[in-house]
């Protein structure tokens, strides 16, 4: 927690003088901007269900315990996409800075920041990982407490590093990589090998982890399974990634789009179908593919339907359905029968893996060849094209497009 | 499954002779029954929310892979009870020989019968072990495939084998305990210790070993945990020995009749709270109480709104919600954003045990001291008071009415 003395002597630093981040400044990483505010590029959403604007914006200093870091390379994740348009997940915090998929560098620390310096690589975690609340401190769990800190998009002093013509700007998810420059909580940064190439390790900021853990470490798919994933975007394939990893001998991939299904058979779908070919529901279509159902379903859509669909595709006693799309906001209506014969429901949030620790792992297993990231990484493009990018994101050809910044 | 070889042959057998079951002959178990149709006692409802009516019916002698049983005991189970009064749970099929609740000693036996013979002593169960199904074959797995003859109230020939005034009378359960003679098959009936008191295990039949296994099995509720368990009938008192014998440390009891609140503790219950002494939802009640919600909770009432407030009452992160209560034929409606954070639902079918395994464990364990049944029964009447037993499971202070035949 913030205490007053530490509210005050921050206070005193920032505005105190202004350093401007220009084309040929981004390469540096020096003391020069550290307790300055600095002007940089940043994405701006300015309404609900707005596009991206990109404004120039001030970024404050880091307070005590949090890290300014210059981002390198980010994303859209299907959360930004259903925040677009979804007035399920739109909500009065605007102007906003989104963006939760990111890694940078770290260019100054507040006071009393321990566990990271500048210059060292990072990756943005909007899952943090305080380790002194009962969930960080308990081995099953991941679900750190100071996450609800999200809500109020703000740092946990209540207030914004972010401003934008005189205007201070939300910050989103604890992260807003959509800027040049960010301000994080220490507790929401995982510090990363020195070595690892940052457009391609943002990748476990989210997307990856998520799905690949969701596999993992919540569903725990057995080897010689039947999986079912439906929606195929970069989270599903990295459900896909997590079955296969896991010894699933079937991996069914489920799409409506089916120009999503050559990437999905090449990180290790089996099979792949499509809803709208078939007359019957889904989970009668699953039955009649499997015999029994599958051992495993995910959907990684966030729609309540689908959801139903998944837990119904699951086979009878022993079935596990989880739920990785984002479903914040909705109501699941879901007959009570099918819980009857022994079928689980199950959420999970950043696959299971405690916020740092998960992040630094994994990226140390990229290092080692242990996973694939790069088959996710289909476009890049620089972040003042991210209305493009979002284009790209409504084919089936894009999975993820890194946004260099 | 039956040949047509089975059905001729068996068709020849039934209706030869008569044996009229007198007061006088319900101790004794002949080879003078063999093959011949039992005239004997049964509860019948005749009408969907109709109560129970005492009448002479006649009970054919079993078909290939069956089993003809003297019942000892019985009792009304919660399913019971809401199948004379929910409109969601009653059907078509009257007249009806309900009770799947119960023991009894093996009368006869049909042709290809092998694992079981007269004089045995069983526990009639209403989900079956075929060991040959998918499930059967599963170590995971307890949901037999044949659970499911019992959707049509009849024996697996489509047939039934009680007749009433001349008329067929409906099974029910693949068990029909209310009869002082029952068929069922062979994969319906658990053999159990010789020595074993039948008034007393009757209770492994169903709602004893649905809620201790419900803890055991299917939460896994671990050694220092927290539980709540939402509904404190023969089941939910079950459950909370199950918590109590997995090691949990604080299991908190919850149900709107404070008359139930003694037997609780007695069997378990740490504490005992009454949702209706409280304006805030039980959900907060519950966090209040332990600070960031139980680890486990169990909803053995059957009512979809106590399950969300039982999910909701789960810790974040790693809480599992497990249905234990009846809901079949309603829908679940569930805020998504419980699941979000990593929650559990789980069903589960007879506490997750085997059929016929688990009923004979479970048998040997209450002779090894290892189980206590006797504190859940707490009335005893004959059957054909089983309307007076209504009566009492109506009142906080019965728990299980004996019926004895």
């Amino acid at each position: 927690m913030l205490s007053k003395a530490h509210l005050t002597s921050h206070s005193r630093m920032s505005g105190s003088s202004i350093f401007i981040c220009g084309q040929k400044n981004t390469e540096k990483i020096s003391m020069s901007t550290t307790g300055k505010v600095i002007r940089c590029k940043a994405a701006i959403v300015w309404k609900p269900g707005g596009s991206f604007s990109i404004e120039e914006v001030e970024v404050a200093p880091p307070k005590a315990k949090e890290v300014r870091i210059k981002m390198v390379a980010t994303a859209l994740c299907g959360t930004e996409m259903k925040m677009l348009k979804d007035k399920n997940l739109q909500h009065q915090h605007y102007p906003i800075i989104m963006g939760h998929e990111g890694a940078g560098i770290v260019e100054s620390v507040g006071e009393g920041v321990s566990t990271v310096k500048a210059g060292d690589k990072v990756i943005a975690l909007f899952l943090p990982q305080c380790g002194e609340c009962t969930s960080c401190l308990n081995s099953a769990d991941n679900f750190c407490i100071k996450l609800k800190q999200a809500e109020t998009h703000l740092m946990s002093d209540g207030t914004s590093r972010f401003t934008c013509k005189g205007k201070p700007v939300y910050h989103f998810g604890n992260t807003s990589t959509f800027s040049e420059y960010t301000v994080m909580d220490e507790i929401s940064v995982a510090k990363i090998d020195a070595a690892a190439p940052l457009e391609k390790v943002f990748l476990v900021s989210c997307g990856f982890s998520t799905g690949y853990g969701g596999a993992i470490n919540t569903a725990k798919v057995t080897p010689g399974s039947t999986c079912a994933v439906f929606g195929l975007g970069g989270v599903g394939l990295s459900v896909i990634m997590g079955c296969k990893a896991a010894g699933a001998t079937r991996i069914i991939a489920v799409d409506i789009n089916k120009d999503k299904f050559e990437k999905a058979k090449e990180v290790g779908a089996t099979e792949c179908i499509n809803p709208q070919d078939y007359e019957k529901p889904i989970q009668e279509v699953l039955f009649d593919l499997t015999g029994d159902g599958v051992d495993f379903s995910f959907e990684v859509i966030g729609n309540p339907e689908t959801v139903a669909a998944a837990l119904a595709s699951c086979r009878e006693s022993h079935g596990v359905c989880v739920i990785i799309g984002l479903i914040i906001g909705v109501q699941l209506n879901i007959s009570g029968h099918l819980f009857f014969s022994g079928r689980s429901l199950k959420g999970s949030v950043y696959g299971g893996w405690k916020g740092r620790d998960g992040a630094s792992k994994l990226v140390s297993d990229y290092m080692a060849k242990k996973i694939n990231l790069d088959a996710l990484i289909t476009h890049s493009l620089n972040l003042d094209k991210i209305n493009e990018a979002v284009e790209l994101m409504k084919t089936g050809k894009c999975v993820r497009c890194v946004l260099l910044l």
